[in-house]
């Protein structure tokens, strides 16, 4: 049943909520900062990964599994990360009946399990580059949870590679945010920045991070996906070393990089409206619902019409035929635009006659009639344009929402008021970044690539000395 | 570099390590009981999750996931639920830092987190069937482990589903037992028996468990896969009941069944041989490797002959071109064969000469020379012919090593010489289930369908009371 979804304007986070259980994406699960993702929600999932998969393997890498559990002590190994994610992690204690001798930790992220293996399977830098990738399940303990934006336990891919210098590390690390960057915008038709993060936002254990943001309706900034160059931190801590070609002994050159469920949220609140779900057709489970019109007397006729159709239909799109007749066409309407599908066909008597359908589109309600035998041919055209115009509008938003800022009040007054991304000279110092967070409640998001030219002869909008980025701050989820 | 494998004459269970690490397909983990699956090994779970994922959805179902962590409570509705699987599970005592309220357990399965959400979700009859699908990962303790075929963690498939009626959901049961014996039969090309296990064999929790069981080559069963009729057990633990047709209260009817990464092992154990792996070309994640024979002088020449081939062939298998000037070609046509590739194809100055290649079936070693512009049409014939091989030998292997039984002692000596599949009558007595199991180490693998007509007139080899069933007995893994 159609529920009654909050008006953004009311509430963006009752919003998303409602939008999130109306649609049927997930359900709050038994088990606290937990969700289980509803047939729904797992199915556009199941295309993001896909798409995804897909990159990945034509960039060269292979799928592989590692253990849930981790000894504890592997997680000691490496100082920053034992710092970063110990405190987060769920730990078994006991196990076929009995208390083990060392603690396991379920998995909050691989790097050091994988890393261990690599020490059995890396000699010689024939044996590199090495490109694996993890659909897997990762926990971390949450006290403030919200359905796909951050939750106890979330499913993610984690790619892990092992290289013989440097540059290939460093090089792979941007490769694959480019990809995320792809993904990102061509799939999920939601335009980010990229960049490097700061020292205070990077990844416990990494040497940089790398980041796609994006801007939510909120205005606020959401971090989509992270490539992470590893330098050599984890081949030290678990002493993976390679023969070079030369012959001599190095540690080899790592990174990681995921994206995760979170992106399903992400999707949600880049494009949906007060009436549901909104999303991209290339991610859309169901392309196009059909709903025929139908009085008792035009019933068999109309529901045939509208068969015929999705028969046709059928050999080109991801097509449902919605002839419940327990429901009104007005509620099944309300209903397909609860669930986002990006095309509804109405089919009633009168579309019979004139031998046409009338198709709607779930972003904008525009409506258009067509001839049935052009219908095909105009519902390719039209879900392209969707997508596109998805991307062009959440593009155009973010352009309207991100400022120049030249003061450190001006700084304030833009998170005082509606906020957005705001791009500012920064001198690189770390209490200047924290004093913004305390004061404005925004971080750096990204140094977008190329900031330090434009920071030249500019000055830090806190301290005043000669700025060494251009950063983008925001308030973010 | 291929490592020398025990013969499978002088110890099957060390020839079965050596083919799975040697193929590469899967790695011990430093953590006791867990396993690595390696590109190789996770290549071929893919394919079977690809196989197996649409058939799932051309029965109805939908995928979904729901959380790895169940609260120890959960487990304790089920009588039989609890009894059979709290001695194995892994307990998370401690998160965020803190001791946990209640401990949770690491799902060995998902019943009864996937039913505490039936409960909402179910109302009306107009909410069934539900039929959801989880591929996930579980954990079982387990004291003594062999890759693939019984490890601490492993990944699945559950189908979880909720129907109005009894009969709809046994329909269910034997629905889904069939998908799996066609994907073994069809995919894996490994023949199974289908039927109903005993009580002191089927699932905790269930009012029948049916089975898929395999012969691998040591004679032992190996049981596939599962499909269970739930009753109205777990609707009522969880208090899952639903407004029928008639406008009644009624508890819901339930099925679960799941196969695994266990199903690697079978296949491994079903067709490899003392060289290494061998897989069926449905499975194979390379059908195709060639390897070209080139000298100093003849290399150019060679390989641009090859690579020619290799783009041919790539339209339309999966294809590698192995052209590393490393290792000899014998050392590669040895690799390729313990990686298991279907076809390896040579070719030489000679071939390119005549203007062919050489095409070699990895099932028998048979070789042959084919015309270049020939091979792909050869290859395709070949792949299917070495997919039905596979099925026929491992059929007739089934067949040669099945006996019927008329008494106890043939039983025993059965069981004390090469043993196999005994099918033996059996009076429906615990007792004398417990008694064959003790004194022979077989158990009944299935009682197949329509096998109590068959029983008929006929006496149970223990007890001499008229029989109830034939059943198959088996040594097992």
């Amino acid at each position: 049943m159609a529920e009654r979804i909050t008006p953004r304007a009311e509430s963006y986070s009752d919003w998303y909520v409602d939008v999130v259980l109306g649609a049927e994406l997930a359900d709050y699960s038994p088990v606290k900062g937990t969700m289980v993702i509803r047939p729904r929600g797992y199915a556009i999932w199941e295309r993001m990964q896909s798409a995804l998969d897909s990159m990945f393997k034509e960039t060269g890498h292979q799928n592989a599994y590692f253990p849930l559990l981790i000894p504890e002590s592997f997680l000691k190994k490496e100082a920053e990360h034992v710092e970063g994610f110990a405190p987060e992690c769920a730990v078994v204690t006991h196990g076929g009946g009995e208390e083990l001798e060392e603690p396991l930790v379920i998995r909050p992220t691989s790097e050091t399990i994988i890393w261990s293996m690599y020490k059995k399977w890396i000699q010689s830098y024939r044996d590199l580059p090495l490109l694996i990738n993890q659909w897997a399940n990762v926990l971390r303990w949450e006290k403030r949870t919200r359905l796909f934006l951050r939750t106890t336990e979330f499913l993610w891919q984690e790619g892990h590679t092992a290289h013989a210098t440097a540059e290939e590390a460093q090089e792979e690390t941007l490769r694959m945010l480019d990809v995320y960057r792809r993904f990102a915008e061509e799939y999920m038709a939601v335009p980010v920045l990229t960049g490097v993060k700061t020292e205070a936002e990077k990844f416990a254990g990494a040497i940089n991070t790398y980041a796609i943001e994006a801007m939510m309706q909120d205005r606020r900034a959401l971090q989509a996906g992270t490539s992470h160059f590893l330098g050599q931190n984890f081949a030290k801590a678990f002493d993976v070393t390679f023969q070079t070609a030369a012959g001599e002994l190095d540690y080899v050159w790592a990174t990681s990089w995921g994206v995760s469920t979170r992106l399903v949220g992400a999707l949600i609140m880049a494009h949906s409206d007060d009436k549901g779900l909104v999303i991209p057709p290339r991610l859309a489970p169901t392309e196009v619902a059909i709903v025929p019109i139908f009085k008792n007397q035009t019933k068999a006729e109309v529901l045939a019409y509208a068969d015929t159709l999705h028969q046709e239909l059928k050999k080109q799109f991801r097509v449902v035929l919605d002839s419940d007749e327990n429901n009104s066409p007005g509620w099944k309407f309300s209903q397909w635009e609860m669930y986002g599908v990006p095309i509804r066909i109405e089919c009633g008597p009168k579309d019979m006659q004139s031998n046409q359908v009338v198709l709607v589109r779930r972003d904008t309600g525009e409506k258009e009639a067509v001839a049935v035998s052009a219908a095909p041919q105009r519902i390719g055209e039209l879900l392209q344009d969707i997508q596109k115009a998805l991307f062009d509008r959440a593009l155009a938003f973010r352009e309207a929402n991100t400022r120049d800022i030249e003061s450190y009040d001006e700084l304030v007054a833009f998170f005082e008021a509606d906020g957005g991304f705001a791009r500012a000279a920064w001198s690189g110092s770390p209490e200047a970044e924290a004093r913004i967070k305390t004061e404005t409640k925004a971080t750096i998001r990204v140094l977008p690539f190329g900031n330090e030219q434009e920071a030249e002869g500019k000055r830090c909008v806190v301290t005043g000395e000669p700025a060494r980025h251009m950063a983008v701050f925001a308030k973010s989820y």
